[in-house]
């Protein structure tokens, strides 16, 4: 017979913490304090397996669950000394539910379960508090018709407004018994009104359908949103948790509270806290009294007029400040715990790992450590690498009021606020005057390069986390959200539609890439404040770590950004990128529109000393560390122009006319440019692009000494293609050497972008000397899903739950992550020395790190401000901590 | 020691005809005819294994190769009684090139190799004719100078015509031993001016010179070329054979001729040949001579008054008559030998395997097996499927006159002449008034089909052998040239260019869809011509394949083809294609662009009737046979409207304005629309599409009675896509049994196009019945390539060697390969009986039918025109007979 029903409560109890899969967070930390010897008012879990077995078998419950449930609320009623439904001596319980992680959108609570008018009388015997028992009735008549039968709240509270004004009232407080008992039956009449059938009276049936919306509430939208927002599998159930009530709101020998061991903001090693004298929980949250601080220290640093736990009720005080004590010390770590004060004795109802902010975290994890609460390993455990990231990059102020004006994918993290812009050389005009701007387009091509660098926040209405905007902001550490679907953008009028409103150039947005919310006006921001304990932290991390963590960079100051985060190289640097710098684009023009060899290279001829250039300073910069540079990936015609007025100047440049250059741009064009002419395709087939970056890359090399450049032929399909480029590499190589009398070491490898490249990696492993794999084009490959075009469908897949994960956030372990798994093997088997890297997207999401981790990569390659996060969660791999995706 | 050096004649030798690898056909055949005891001129091969290491190894030959050859030349000197540089008795030797495979292009023949100044003195001595020995002297220089030292014959030619016009000759028969002594100085002369070095008069300067020209023609351009186009390794190399000279010119008991077992036009069992008395055997090629029918019972069929050898040289005749059938009962085929006669006494120079007509091919299959010669799998190995794919189309006479304007892809075999017409409109309009056109376009899309529908022959400038054109003409069976670059189309004034040429709308040309050419005018045509023969083959081919042939195919035309040329279902029916017809695209559009899902119930209930009378009609004519529908799958910017009136109309269906559509239409474009919002993301997107559609398929199939519709689920790349649709049309199936009372039995699978797909058809096969491989998707995401944009590169890449085969046109088995292997594996480890099919273009391409074959699916399913080479390809298959590519 399977056990459905877990006990707890009188110092023992069937489960314990760690059987949080089981029990959920709520249930499993109720058993622990149970055992520990806590006051914890007596009750029982019933388990998520039942949760799963009622979803699975059509909305059944197991059959022996319901004898199962009988004998536990017995033992409760054992216990307390009380009879669930007795009317003489009725037992009182509450309905939680509890998940293994903590999960808004689920039914919460239902209090008081188990009045009716006749226990209600029983109770009125019991305690002689004839206004405190209508009170709870009513409060269990409102909260069990919200929850369990869908009558919303504000039913129940006009009536009671009604029934004030009626009577003159001003506060609750001034309602005596008989109000409550009129407003009882008021309440009643009104869910007969509302659901054609009475309030259920029967505790049994208030049980049973407190348990059923408990489950109910697993399948509701928020709570499925909720989860695919948290990546939390729909299976793992929730469990539901039946508690013997205590009451702190009998009087003024009672009190309600929520305390955590130390500050959730700051992380500062002090008890923290709030209670209510005669107050029930949802008295503290619903903000109609003031709570109170807990402690002295607490009240002095708030300034608060109100008195302290500490000052009010000493010895309480002193009982809960050792539960603090026992309990951090048992679970090491900060806790967030609810008590209940019921006729001058201290009740736990709850405890868990406390909910902190970014800062809080960080600190308590290094403080923690430092007082040898727990050790190193523990503390980088801690450390969520999201939150990393939000230490890293200004946050909107989260007390701030604010107009959402719509809302895109957070592309790229960070809050920024400057004047609406609507194209890259505007961008570029009002930030040389001195202007804020937020670069708004309906999406960014190669071209926009100039103004996204100088924008202080970008805006795209379409495109995914992978898109062009999205992946160059993210790689200047600019904040982004893309795909804002519900704003249109208007080129023509120079305007954008939102929400109604019609957003003009110059009109100040904000835009935050962590949320992804597009805010109306200047939204206050908070800075980010590296303190030290991140500088403590990031020093355990290297310590542990085993994997490497380079990053993806082609201008000096992201790879001056990237090395001050701790990039221990480059793993990619776009040389395409370097491309669209107005002196140098018109060359590569050139070089396209000639239709002659000769005439190409003539072109390349003038590129070189600029890409040299280029390398030198990359390697100044990079001393002593790896620098990887693909070359050129992109298909040409990105780089053709598309305005009149640039036709115009290539034509001359090219000595043609405006007519040719447009052919050639119509005769450039692709269907699918992603499966098209480029990467190592330009390479073969125009081998001198290459062979003028290869020149730059040794030239460079041998200029500035002492490093050894790796160079990456991008897009290879087939080993051959990678061994005739190789091949003129090493020339190049060689000549380089002899001209520059120079002595330089490097590495020729190739980028596993393509299923096919994955599956013959043996073979390209043959000739090549590192692998790195490009893993959001073997994402778009393997999945047949092109990054700019998802966004349409990949967010309804995500809400429909038929894909868990953006592929292009988080690696696709199951699909994609095979064909990696395949190339490290067949690459190993051929080269076992093969260096093995990732340089997608995915080197910055933790759990795809994980999975590169386990893979035997050698390092990841991420965007310079996702450096410390990757770092992070490559010691947290060493560590086999569990990766949390950012999908 | 490495054996480099084969020798053969009298009656014995090192070789055999089983050695065509080691020793090329021409060796390998020459070694089997000695050990048979036919008369073969005693000689050697030096085997290809040379040539490979000749190219590994830099261009230097085996150290061990010069003293093989001398032990062989040895060898000849001793069986001819001659030696080679000998002054008095001097032996003279041919030396020609001789791959595995025939190969043009390659360095052929030097003949009497050996003459010099003093040798020919020597052989005047011995042979007493000094004329006939300074006109072999003098056409010794000017073969070796031509093939081995590069200087031009016209040279040599030159000086001819000019001492005849000297002399007041007519015909080379003219000039006496005096004349060709004059002339065997004047072009040693020229070949020392051309030079600067004199003609080489060491014999073993002359043999080895001649021998590296061989192996360097190996790499030389034309060679290259042809192996591309023939699918031959570079790596196979060539062999050289060096055998002593015998001469059918010296004097009239002297003759040389070529004979074929059997007519290699028609394929009739009659000897055939040409032969003339006293010449060499490039004056039977040279056509300055006429040269005579071999037998008696061919100069009576082709009314030639020239006496045949049959009656000229009785006695030699039947001595060759004898070698025919000796050979050809020894090769179990038709031969083509090559002989000469000198001083009476018949050499045979060669024999092999002859080339022949698609027609004579399988006649003298058919026939060789009903003789007995053969047994019926022999008979079925022995047809070329590229033979049969000749005979079901029309063929440009090989005889007429012709002016070629371009050259594209031979994208859909079969020659057509007609008018020419640039869009898709004309065509139908000018085709109702009984214009027979060509389709002109630099592209074609969906919405062209109505035209394409109706012309004779599709030209299009641009796309690969998988465009759009490509695909749908041989779906057709429409003669199609594609991506014919060098020809430039201009709508606007609807004219094209080609060859410096105007054609304008209305001009005739050709199309040769088999060879790629586009003519000029109307070429004459040879028809089709189904014999008995082919019914006869197609019975045995029938017998002996395991794996099943179905056809892609959606119109009632299409599909009766199909089963009319044996096809055992519909692999393939892409319901999109029914969509374009102008009654149903505004009903689709008017679905596109509505913006809620009522609007697009509405506009799809208009198309269902519409889809329900497509499928009653396939399934009629595919009654009792299989039936697989792929549901809807590209994306719906394809059937958006381009012209104004287009969109003025669809405005107007939808009840909307122009901007509204054209704003549609700019939504949905994608960058990379292979990768984008197509195939079962439609319809998880929008389910109602596929509902639909599987109504449709219900609905037929309860009409019709006993099919069994399978409904192909397409572009799926996880499983919960697949889930989620079979779900929902195994409920439109109940749906519809329970309306129309009807009972009919279904298949519900999917397409594996894409790599995830195949890594997880594990679990993919836990739903789906059965696997389609969509191997052209496949290939383009496994590759990373895109069909309609790799034309460009594709062919640069074949002719560079990168690739050795257009992984469109045969099946990449190395990559794409490997994926289907994959999932046929964990497909069938899921659903032992999972049914396993292939519906990508390879279906057609022999080479890939067989690696399907191997690779164990159930059936493949093509193009109807080439449902019968595919079944043939199947049977050999069965037969392990290697596959050759269409590539």
């Amino acid at each position: 017979m399977t056990k459905w029903v877990y006990t707890f409560g009188a110092g023992k109890a069937d489960g314990s913490a760690t059987m949080k899969e089981l029990l959920g967070g709520k249930g499993a930390n109720l058993a622990e304090m149970s055992s520990l010897g806590l006051p914890v008012p007596p009750g029982f879990t019933i388990t998520t397996e039942v949760c799963t077995a009622y979803y699975d078998n059509d909305r059944q419950y197991p059959d022996d669950l319901k004898s199962q449930v009988e004998t536990a609320i017995s033992a409760v009623e054992a216990e307390v000394g009380a009879k669930f439904g007795d009317a003489a001596n009725p037992l009182l319980v509450s309905v939680r539910s509890g998940a293994r992680a903590s999960m808004p959108g689920m039914m919460d609570t239902v209090l008081n379960l188990g009045l009716n008018d006749e226990t209600a009388q029983g109770l009125v015997a019991k305690s002689g508090d004839e206004r405190f028992v209508y009170d709870s009735y009513r409060r269990f008549i409102q909260m069990y018709s919200d929850v369990v039968l869908g009558v919303d709240h504000h039913h129940f509270e006009e009536l009671l407004e009604l029934h004030k004004e009626d009577k003159d009232f001003e506060l609750d407080t001034d309602l005596g018994a008989d109000d409550w008992k009129t407003l009882v039956e008021q309440y009643k009449a009104k869910v007969n009104e509302q659901l054609g059938r009475p309030f259920p009276l029967d505790p049994q049936e208030q049980l049973w359908g407190a348990i059923g919306a408990v489950f109910g509430s697993w399948m509701n939208q928020r709570a499925i949103t909720y989860r695919r927002l948290h990546d939390i599998p729909a299976d793992w159930g929730t469990a539901v948790n039946v508690q013997a009530m205590v009451f702190g709101n009998m009087g003024d020998d009672c009190a309600t509270g929520v305390a955590f061991t130390r500050n959730p903001s700051t992380g500062d090693n002090h008890f923290y806290g709030e209670y209510l004298v005669n107050a029930q929980g949802e008295d503290v949250v619903a903000g109609i009294r003031t709570p109170q601080p807990l402690t002295i220290y607490e009240r002095e640093l708030g300034g608060s007029d109100l008195p302290s736990m500490e000052e009010v009720m000493p010895s309480l005080y002193k009982e809960l400040a050792v539960v603090r004590d026992r309990l951090e010390a048992h679970y090491t770590d900060m806790q967030d715990m609810e008590f209940t004060i019921q006729g001058g004795k201290l009740w736990m109802l709850q405890t868990r790992s406390g909910k902190r902010t970014a800062k809080a975290a960080l600190k308590m994890a290094v403080d923690m450590c430092e007082e040898g609460l727990i050790d190193r390993n523990e503390a980088v455990r801690r450390i969520d690498p999201a939150h990393l990231d939000q230490l890293l990059h200004p946050m909107i102020d989260p007390n701030a009021d604010k107009t959402v004006l719509g809302r895109g994918l957070p592309a790229s993290p960070g809050a920024a606020c400057g004047k609406v812009v609507f194209n890259a050389e505007d961008a570029e005009e009002w930030s040389k005057r001195g202007e804020k701007v937020i670069l708004v387009r309906i999406e960014t091509s190669p071209e926009d390069i100039g103004g996204m660098h100088v924008a202080q926040g970008i805006l795209t209405t379409r495109g995914g986390m992978t898109s062009h905007a999205a992946v160059v902001a993210r790689g200047m550490g600019t904040p982004c959200v893309s795909g804002a679907g519900t704003i249109s953008v208007d080129y023509k009028t120079k305007t954008m539609k939102a929400l109604g409103k019609v957003i003009a150039e110059g009109d100040v947005i904000s835009v935050d890439g962590t949320s992804g919310e597009i805010l109306l006006g200047e939204v206050p921001m908070i800075q980010p404040e590296l303190t030290g304990e991140f500088g403590k932290l990031m020093v355990w991390v290297d310590e542990i770590r085993t994997m490497k963590v380079r990053a993806n960079a082609e201008t000096p100051t992201d790879a001056q950004t990237a090395r001050d985060f701790g990039a221990e190289g480059i793993g990619l640097c776009r040389t395409e990128h370097m491309f669209f710098d107005p002196a140098r684009i018109i060359h590569i023009r050139e070089m396209i529109v000639a239709t002659e060899e000769a005439g190409r290279r003539a072109a390349l001829e003038k590129l070189l000393p600029y890409q040299r250039e280029d390398f030198i300073s990359l390697f100044r910069i990079m001393e002593g560390l790896p620098v990887t540079i693909r070359l050129l990936d992109p298909p040409l015609h990105e780089f053709l122009p598309h305005t009149e007025a640039d036709m115009v100047e290539v034509a001359k440049a090219a000595g043609t006319d405006v007519e040719t250059i447009r052919r050639h741009a119509e005769e450039l064009h692709e269907f699918n440019p992603m499966l098209g002419h480029r990467g190592c395709r330009l390479g073969v087939t125009y081998p001198e692009i290459y062979e003028m970056q290869a020149r730059a890359i040794f030239e460079a090399a041998a200029e500035v000494g002492g490093v050894t450049p790796e160079v990456m032929i991008p897009l290879v399909a087939v080993k051959e293609e990678f061994e005739r480029l190789k091949a003129m590499i090493d020339r190049v190589a060689d000549e380089v050497k002899k001209d520059k009398r120079a002595a330089f070491d490097y590495l020729v490898g190739t980028m596993i972008e393509l299923p096919r490249a994955a599956l013959r990696a043996g073979e390209i492993a043959e000739g090549a000397e590192f692998f790195s794999f490009g893993t959001n084009d073997l994402t778009q490959t393997t999945y047949g899903l092109s990054r700019d075009d998802a966004g349409r469908f990949l967010q309804i897949y995500q809400e429909m739950g038929v894909i868990e994960r953006d592929p292009f956030v988080s690696l696709d372990q199951d699909g994609v992550g095979e064909l990696v798994k395949i190339a490290v093997e067949r690459g190993r088997a051929t080269r076992p020395d093969i260096k093995l890297g990732i340089c997608g997207e995915h080197g910055g999401d933790p759990a795809s790190v994980h999975f590169f981790n386990r893979a035997g990569l050698d390092y990841v390659s991420c965007s310079p401000f996702r450096v410390p996060i990757a770092r992070l969660a490559a010691a947290q791999a060493a560590l086999g901590v569990e990766g949390e995706s950012n999908a």
